[in-house]
């Protein structure tokens, strides 16, 4: 029998109603001519901050490239309830859609179209799930990582929560995310190996007490890694026992070997108090360039409070609070209709909801990030219809989309759209850049937004405003769907 | 290449430590030789209640007996430092440990041992990671559901998180635990399917919006499933637009099929009025047996406010909240070695903290669950030494292991004992239990618990007590390691 937890066919990680609605919408029309457009844009949550990063696309794709169904899954759906003229077009399916979407690793703002999926309905109702599963995970974590290693304000982070990710996919595919969002590396040796993101590593409490004593246990460590020696000093208190003994060690075992020691690790106790005595002994003793690595539930608001209290950490290791996002366990995206086809025109659709901020702009749309051209900083994003170029403006009038007399002219600015093409018919035409080029894009990126942006608490609320022919377009769909009720 | 969100190697599932310190920790030493015992327990989480379910057993089982080493990983580690006799090792490592586990959807509490692992010092590392994702992941998300499905009281609970799951092996792994954990099923194809969980389904707002009216999607839907028609009625306003909607389309495709409808979902809006609303109407209209489906960021604090405030809802469909575990993303799982083995004999092992509640139980253990022989209730739970026999005790004095002088004398009860063998000697012993076995043994186990201790905010203090003999082991370590201290 299969272990699902290592192998899942993606192809059929699928909602039912998706493959009821994929089955059933079009009874007795030819099964890809129905066209429709797609936005996968995400809902504010403030615990995540003002922006988020974009990650998994290139898992996405993956997936969408070996979509295909055999025989036991469609006897499956057959069963299920799904008729012939559906499981025979499974069976033969040509995957045909277009799609558009943001590189990854970059930072991207409420109700943005991340990804924009244009093809026959039943296909894109087939890659609903897979597709938000895929991004709103990784998403998650490279947001999570972004804020926390922004929090350590050039210390590094290396994630290390393998034990409680949600599985095995999970952690491999949640420390490539965090390396994105700029994490130094991570401790799982399987995201380490296939990935090829740094390895880090050091000890456990579990090893330390195999052995007799500490110092036995630090003496075997740093006889057999002598080049990557990393003590856990907290089995049996700190400063009283575990650092003594590293440094005796150190001097023992590392000095006539010509080798220095990499790091101590701190799991417990009052880690910023800790990390300064530490510190001062290791300098005392001739450690100056031995770090200190501070562990034990970590997440961003811990490591600010920390440096706010003057701790002496050069590493901190983010685990469970990271890996699976932590106070925020899953992030907010949704994958909306915008727009239906009729003879090759697309019809801007709107579904109208109780909550405001609910509503998904309309339309197939460009997305368009502004950068000034002297401090290179992000200035406003700007969604426009797809006919529209931004690039070529001198100048340029935002308004707020909700309160219109807030208005703002921008001038000297570099218009860059950030949705680029990925399948183009069912064919991939992307070229994936390497897990380190993202990384690298990320943190430039990152880089040019403004600070006020980038602020935990209360950050800067950022321009996103629509250029006046979608708002138009929004606003004339609006209108109509409440005269069209107030009609009934 | 491969796509880690579906297809990843367990072997590899470690943090660098461990595979640091299996490779490591006894140089010179013949590797199997050293052998210690580990137990898997979790500490305590108010969030989660008192007691959590245990599950993941059967996919670590699997993970365990495919535990192997192929030569790209061999030399992933060389390189990174592991020496050849541990990579010559693993190359042809015979697994030789014993593991006793607790039955999945046992109801288990803080610091019991779920998971109980004697072996070679070096595969107890090795398998470290792996065996607590598993079991920490699906005990998280079956503990969730069984609070949920409590919540409920009686009403059915439909897992559908699929979209936001931590990645595919999440989504089916999760749909697993929350059908143990008493969910009626899952929307989720692929866990359906591969794990015949029972299969649940409606439509989208997706799938409204593609047509030209509501009408018409309900139509084409009914038409499609009349068997199985769900109608979601909240995109233009369920009141309003989608009832009416409904009992049209009741009327006009069902009725003269001679079909009845399944059911009516709200995704929006005041859930509790809006079902009142809808179940009045249903009624009115003739169709009393049609469901009302509620959904939308539902938990188990808005499910007992729901029916507080007089619902009227006959399923609930719970996503993110359930497969993320929600407000508590990770289980508070550890694995502590509890004994070191010299010449056969098993000496017990303790690690002080600083934090008093970090203090694991040494030694290797029994763990028993005393039920009344009048109620069936379960009134404690003891840990023991493997010597114990409590099952031939007619009366049992227990006592708090914090406060002594909080003693109980248990009569007329039975003990059983709750580790079960899964591995001998490497080898699986272990009869897995059909899935609907383990959810309604999870069912039976739960309602043998006192009222008290299921409620969900301050459930009262189940009796987890040390035999006397394990007490003693206990303090003797902690009186030793602190005189220890005291002498250094």
């Amino acid at each position: 029998m299969k272990n699902s937890q290592v192998n899942t066919k993606i192809s059929m990680m699928m909602d039912f109603y998706s493959a009821a609605a994929a089955a059933h919408a079009f009874d007795g029309e030819a099964p890809d001519e129905r066209i429709v457009w797609f936005d996968l844009s995400f809902r504010k949550d403030p615990r995540l901050g003002g922006f988020c990063v974009t990650a998994g696309l290139e898992q996405a794709a993956q997936a969408l490239e070996e979509l295909s169904f055999d025989e036991e899954e469609l006897s499956y759906l057959s069963e299920q309830g799904c008729p012939a003229a559906f499981t025979d077009y499974l069976r033969n399916m040509r995957f045909s859609c277009d799609i558009w979407a943001v590189p990854e690793g970059t930072p991207v703002f409420p109700n943005e179209p991340v990804v924009k999926v244009r093809g026959p309905a039943i296909q894109t109702l087939l890659i609903e799930t897979l597709l938000m599963q895929t991004m709103n995970y990784q998403s998650l974590i490279a947001t999570k990582a972004s804020r926390i290693v922004r929090a350590a304000q050039g210390r590094r982070v290396v994630e290390f929560g393998a034990r409680r990710a949600h599985g095995a996919s999970a952690a491999v595919c949640g420390a490539r995310a965090a390396y994105i969002g700029g994490c130094a590396g991570t401790t799982c040796v399987e995201a380490a190996m296939t990935l090829s993101i740094p390895r880090y590593g050091s000890m456990t409490h579990n090893f330390v007490e195999m052995f007799d004593s500490e110092y036995e246990a630090f003496k075997a460590y740093a006889k057999a890694f002598p080049d990557q020696c990393v003590l856990l000093i907290d089995t049996f208190g700190a400063l009283r026992s575990g650092l003594p003994n590293a440094i005796r060690v150190f001097d023992e075992v590392l000095a006539p070997m010509g080798k220095r020691p990499v790091g101590v690790r701190i799991d417990s106790g009052d880690l910023a108090y800790l990390s300064k005595r530490v510190r001062r002994t290791l300098n005392e003793a001739g450690y100056p360039d031995c770090d200190v690595i501070a562990s034990n539930a970590l997440d961003e608001h811990i490591i600010a409070e920390m440096i706010r209290n003057g701790a002496r950490v050069d590493t901190f290791m983010v685990g469970e609070k990271l890996i699976t996002g932590g106070d925020v366990s899953y992030f907010p995206g949704v994958y909306k209709l915008v727009a239906r086809e009729t003879d090759g025109k697309a019809e801007p659709v709107l579904q109208l909801s109780e909550n405001v901020s609910k509503i998904v702009t309309p339309a197939p749309k460009l997305l368009w990030r502004l950068y000034d051209m002297e401090t290179g900083k992000a200035v406003a994003d700007l969604l426009t219809t797809e006919d529209e170029d931004v690039s070529q403006e001198k100048e340029y009038k935002l308004f707020d989309p909700d309160y219109t007399w807030k208005k703002k002219t921008v001038t000297n600015f570099v218009a860059r759209q950030l949705l680029t093409p990925v399948f183009e018919d069912g064919e991939c035409v992307y070229r994936f850049p390497s897990l380190d080029e993202i990384r690298s894009y990320c943190a430039q990126q990152t880089d040019a937004l403004w600070e006020e942006v980038l602020r935990f608490e209360y950050p800067h609320n950022y321009y996103v405003d629509l250029s006046q022919k979608l708002w138009d377009i929004k606003n004339g769909l609006i209108e109509k769907l409440r005269s069209d009720a107030a009609a009934e």
